[in-house]
């Protein structure tokens, strides 16, 4: 048992990552993370993610939690990780506090670039879209999904428990879709987002949709929206 | 004489460039686009600019002329441009235009980021300050500023004309400055920025910028702020 158990809240550019999760394939933020405890603490210490971002995915709220018997601090952790990884936020949490086991609910953003020409400095972190979208469609679309379903047909990965909830799927500006809910599939929120998106250029009908979801057929959903235009902007935890 | 003289709008992330002009320390936005008129159309152009920007500074709207005489498309410059240099539009202009000689008067933006932990997605694109800023003050030493001065104290090389014309410093949102002049001596715009920080953050009081214009001291003005807060937002042009 250590002496402190610390909840973390971490902000990252993925666009040089191979996602949350430590891989051979090359840098990811657990490594890098690792890395930067183990110079702190000289602990072997394995940070553990609320959510495993894919490679090129960001976050604004990752939420992450760790053990040591040493202090740590935020500055201290700023100091040593790269400037695309930054600790926004850290405190001491309960001793049996686990950050992916005990989130109740997440929020994802993505954010689409609408521009006739691709906006260079949105190039890294949205999905340049150059093709009108009917938004009222996307909107009866996103209603269909709100509510608790079987979203095996969003999921790119056989899952045992294919039931989330999702509350919330909103479309904010121009254009980010924001979608909060109790949890998600492997790449659902970039298959929901594809699916919206193929839903806003007709090829797909809003009502669709209910088909979709029943015949829990990935095939029968859009395509797998890119990594770079997602952000996991907060992990919810109950009290 | 060529067939066409072309008017563009470039828009660029200059994170990867050491500026505008064309130099051997590595790639330059002109040299870039220099190849790939030179691909286009199989001839010699030089494109110039209404601004050299320096080496990490970004433009939104940075105009240039160019002379060809084949026909040069935005398509066709956007396919084979890098995606962090965009053509935003292409126009024709009459045949004497002149990019940099017939512009009459440029807006700079610069962004600061102002959180006590810099935000990773403006890291490349906002100076990072966590000292806290007396707005009002800079907002008194940005009211010296307006006007038609000797801006000698704010150029970082002797100038044959040192008279500028400052329209507008404005204030918006959570920190971006933006400054309309008729020109800006080189380095001016950052140093202008730079100065207002330091009498945000005491260093110099707001009513010394008086003193400062006056001195035509370069040293009596504050630290000249990082490149890469700052964008070429527009260039202006007399109908």
């Amino acid at each position: 048992m250590n002496a402190n158990n610390y909840k973390l809240i971490l902000a990252y550019d993925g666009t040089d990552y191979f996602g949350w999760q430590k891989t051979r394939m090359g840098p990811s933020i657990q490594e890098t993370l690792t890395q930067v405890l183990h110079r702190l603490t000289q602990e072997e210490i394995v940070p553990e993610a609320a959510s495993r971002t894919d490679r090129g995915v960001h976050a604004a709220g990752q939420t992450i939690h760790f053990g040591s018997n040493k202090p740590v601090t935020l500055r201290g952790l700023n100091a040593l990780l790269p400037d695309d990884i930054r600790a926004v936020r850290l405190e001491e949490a309960s001793a049996d506090f686990h950050a992916t086991l005990h989130a109740s609910g997440k929020e994802y953003r993505y954010q689409i670039d609408l521009g006739p020409v691709q906006d260079p400095f949105e190039r890294l972190y949205a999905w340049h879209i150059h093709v009108p979208l009917d938004l009222e469609k996307m909107k009866t679309a996103a209603a269909h999904l709100i509510g608790t379903h079987d979203f095996t047909a969003f999921a790119n990965e056989p899952e045992e428990n294919p039931i989330c909830a999702i509350d919330e799927i909103s479309f904010e500006g121009n254009l980010q879709i924001r979608l909060k809910g109790n949890r998600f599939l492997y790449r659902m929120a970039r298959n929901l987002v594809g699916t919206l998106i193929y839903v806003g250029c007709g090829k797909i009908e809003a009502d669709q949709i209910l088909e979709i979801l029943a015949s829990k057929d990935r095939k029968q959903a859009g395509v797998t929206a890119p990594a770079h235009g997602l952000t996991l902007h907060e992990v919810f935890y109950k009290k």
